[in-house]
């Protein structure tokens, strides 16, 4: 089995893990004070930051807003012809990182697995799964492998897969986040419409909001659609007289 | 069969004279210029607000803020034990009107039907249908007769109904027309969480401005749910530093 270093343990990392271990001869590492123990009970080897770095095939599972500081830690590590492929959830910003850091020698791909634990309670068949190329053509490995799971795989560019994201992920979160702050109840009178509001909730619901404000800062496009619909939203009530003074 | 006087050939209007030509004599007015061809279009009797209000049981199907002028319009004409129904999105309003304005030798129900011409296009089986007793105790065959047709009836007051109905209709229609007007795409790369959002505006978009103003306005309960909704997502917005100069 190739050797595949895993920096970072968080939600995402644990998922990552637990179905790599099989395919991968996994070591892990993260800073966080109970990173060992996580490790020990997903049955993967933790070691330091160098070790993982030297592995054939890297992934980085760090939030975006922590990840230019995990490349330029693992960048005087990595073995000519390794893989680095990241995980985050939006793209554009991880694949210049990565161009600028990380050394010539190394194959790069950025991903984002479209997915968490939540939706990935019942296994990745079907899940969404995107690949953007960067540097070398590894990208056709990780796209077959990601199929190998069951994954629906779509191959893009960091552009495009932002310019969706904005839409698909910076509004459904900020919509879910809002509705879940507020505490929309479980209403006896629910219609489909409703529904849909309490679905939303539960996919969104236990997300941090450390990944909340990645999907809303990290994405060049997200402020846009974002700010246009709360606008929206305010016309709206303003045009049937729902207003009120600003504190 | 019972004469059945329907006031009002809307959308919903013309849905309900589908379902109920069936089992009334059903005679039906409206004051827009093509109604006597809708009548016809639709195999009902068209006649004077007069005639229709002499009915044994006078259905009103007009939007809330037209719904005072119907209830002035018909009480000089109702039949002792005759049976007046509203169908209005809203609940207290209508009750309070009624009671104020129609006779007392006639039952009063208040009904609002969760669904319209889109989610009934295959079938009125497992609507739902709320049922509020207002005057007499006609309500039980009103709840009778929706269970007849398929549709699940809840029977319940006018102010649980507005409370509930704030979150199921103020916020699902607030939102919904604010991501159609935005004009939201349907992206190859949608998640279960953005599917979510795509079917709510399928499931809204059709509904006319006079229908949102209704369902925002004549909720007493409305105003404060939507307006916490838009202030939570106006906050997140800013703690993640999205703010903008406002016009």
């Amino acid at each position: 089995m190739k050797s595949l270093g895993l920096v970072g343990l968080g939600q995402f990392g644990q998922l990552a893990a637990r179905h790599l271990k099989t395919h991968f001869d996994v070591v892990v590492t993260d800073s966080a004070a109970d990173a060992q123990a996580r490790a020990s009970e997903l049955g993967v080897r933790f070691s330091a930051l160098e070790e993982v770095a030297r592995c054939e095939i890297v992934v980085v599972a760090v939030p975006v807003v922590a990840m230019r500081a995990v490349f330029e830690g693992i960048a005087p590590h990595l073995q000519t012809g390794a893989l680095v492929i990241d995980v985050g959830s939006v793209k554009m910003l991880p694949v210049q990182w990565m161009g600028e850091l990380l050394p010539p020698h190394v194959n790069l791909v950025a991903t984002h697995p479209l997915f968490g634990p939540q939706s990935a309670r019942n296994g990745l068949a079907g899940l969404r799964f995107v690949v953007c190329p960067v540097r070398g053509d590894r990208h056709e490995t990780v796209a077959a492998f990601g199929r190998s799971l069951g994954l629906t795989v779509t191959v893009t560019t960091a552009e495009e897969h932002d310019r969706e994201m904005a839409y698909v992920q910076a509004l459904t979160h900020l919509i879910g986040r809002s509705l879940v702050n507020i505490g929309i109840p479980d209403e006896q009178l629910k219609t489909p419409s409703y529904q849909h509001l309490l679905e939303l909730c539960g996919l969104i619901g236990a997300d941090t909001f450390e990944l909340f404000t990645a999907i809303q800062t990290q994405n060049p496009y997200a402020a846009e659609v974002v700010t246009a619909f709360v606008e929206e939203a305010r016309g709206l009530l303003e045009q049937v007289g729902h207003t009120r003074p600003k504190s």
